[in-house]
């Protein structure tokens, strides 16, 4: 029997390519010839050493890395994220800027302050409820780095380009946009981001770390709270999270592979991106939340007249397999998450779908 | 094709129970109905919430835990909960208990000192190269926990019976026989353990965690660095390591289920214990390396008479679908890792071998 198969626009933990998922299956009980499933092979092995050496090589690949930049798998996600970077980066004197779009910024800058760090928030879009990315910003020359999130899951913005930070490195979370478009990676001294929106399952966080920050690492810091740890180790200073990285690892090959390279998925993500914003604007039903010239192309957010058409277009579109369409917890309306591995088969459907219910509701 | 699939004696990651393994790929496109792969279903979703509440309340039905007892699914494995342990529990002036019984408990301890804690290490096999468990130690009833590693992966050796501290709330790293044998749980202020080798893939870490610990720790500490995030939350602060604790459900009601409980699967463990160590102890060919009444029932280490021969013994083994039988590269040697998931079968065909090898090589 076919399983069963939705489009799925949730947020994270996301969708992921078909076939990835069914060469995962497909050898899950025999990984490579080993006779163990990938879950039960030696971290130590020839078997997993391959995976691990693939997936960094695809990295450096995709984001043209040169020999300054470790690629690192980690754990706790983004939200471990916050709080090593400003424990890892700001000795004593040191100040680091940061720019709060939303949520997870805000998460951010709360956990550098809860160590006692000296930070300071350069530009905030709060006072519009973060539906817009600040312009103009007047960064720090002598912080040690400049803060972003680059694309703003909940809010549904994303960073354009890239700020001008008067030549202080970026660190950014890009847990919801990695790898959706080329990237200028030598403006970055951190790039992270957590597998479960564009690159894979939950429970392993991407760190892309720059030479002269792991030089900023004090000794005297317990081990897993180290990225030197991480970094000297290959990520295998103690057990990884071996079966996300894997599945990371396959995702990453298709991207090159199958799709061509971050080229060729930005221009396809576009194309999604202005079917579904295109269908809002040509609306007076549905409504998007964030500014125009801020817009995510992976976080379609937008509002119905009322709630009540809300809670019944995200129910009719369940029933219509597509599934995933409610907003944030914190932020109500809806949402639609098409990341990398969202077909844009999916988003034509959620249009077609959108056109119905506003004819039927509207 | 009927999947090739070999005796896997690895100490971790390690085998599962193949029906877990089967259960998960034939569900790994469609979760539950869901229409996604359980990598693909929101954390906030019934489908996950199911998964997550079902795992903890095998917990507690397996260890018999009363309500001041939190099930809580962490990330970092049991080395991020050496750092975590002391920084959440010991406050100015506290001191700790710590029994140093091989690699694993002298990595808990440096990760105490380097926080400039205040601990005292109460006893060590170090004398002997960890090859047995301290006897007739004094703890101090000051201590705030009394810190062990119940089975040592890498010496071979294992508690048989919990020390008496002077009633000092125990903490222990159980990551290599948890749910190997019923427990007293009453005397444990923590329980923790990586899961991949007793429980799951790697990727996700245990702690059951007591109230009267969960009130130590303190408000000013980073989120995902306080077990208070864990416990407030139904460990979802943020996106848990969803398909390793999905795993690990699945081998829970494999452990309740189809072996019945942990009484039952600890006459299994003894009784494949036995089998291998009687091979070991009939044999002057094959050396034990632990102290008899020392030894795991988890991890069999010993010894040939040569390095040569030991080589030749680990990769005849392989060519004989018995995989994962070299010892830990810090001591050598060889090493049968019989966790929970390793069939009765397993273990007879290792002996068989060991005969065979021994009547060519003797």
């Amino acid at each position: 029997m076919k399983p069963k198969r939705i489009f799925n626009f949730n947020a994270g933990p996301a969708a992921l390519p078909l076939v990835v998922l069914e060469e995962i299956q497909a050898n899950l009980l025999d990984f490579g010839g080993s006779g163990m499933s990938i879950t039960e092979v030696s971290h130590r092995s020839k078997w997993f050493d391959d995976v691990i050496n693939d997936a960094i090589a695809r990295v450096k690949r995709l984001f043209k890395l040169d020999d300054r930049y470790h690629v690192l798998f980690m754990q706790g996600g983004a939200s471990m994220q916050f709080c090593l970077i400003p424990m890892n980066f700001l000795g004593d004197g040191d100040t680091a800027d940061y720019v709060n779009t939303g949520t997870w910024s805000t998460k951010a800058i709360k956990e550098a302050e809860i160590q006692g760090k000296r930070i300071q928030v350069v530009a905030s879009s709060e006072d519009r409820n973060f539906a817009y990315i600040p312009k103009d910003i007047q960064f720090h020359r002598d912080a040690v780095y400049a803060h972003i999130t680059s694309n703003n899951t909940i809010k549904g913005t994303q960073w354009a380009d890239l700020p001008d930070t008067a030549g202080v490195a970026l660190v950014a979370d890009m847990s919801s946009d990695i790898f959706s478009r080329p990237l200028d990676a030598d403006r970055f001294g951190l790039i992270y981001a957590g597998a479960q929106k564009n690159m894979g399952p939950a429970g392993v966080c991407l760190a892309i770390i720059r030479e002269d920050f792991l030089d900023r690492v004090p000794e005297r810091l317990p081990a897993m709270l180290k990225y030197t740890t991480y970094s000297a180790k290959n990520s295998m200073f103690n057990t990884p999270p071996c079966f996300a990285i894997y599945t990371v690892q396959l995702v990453l090959k298709w991207l090159e592979e199958t799709i061509g390279g971050l080229v060729q998925m930005a221009a396809l993500n576009q194309r999604k991106a202005d079917l579904l914003y295109g269908a809002i604007d040509g609306s007076a039903f549905y409504n998007g939340t964030a500014d125009t010239d801020s817009r995510s192309l992976m976080n379609v957010t937008f509002r119905l007249p009322s709630e009540d058409l809300e809670q019944k277009f995200v129910a009719e579109a369940l029933q219509n397999d597509l599934g995933g369409l409610k907003g944030h917890r914190s932020v109500g309306g809806c949402r639609a998450s098409i990341y990398n591995p969202t077909p844009l088969a999916g988003v034509e459907a959620l249009v077609d779908f959108m056109k119905v219910f506003e004819a039927r509701n509207g």
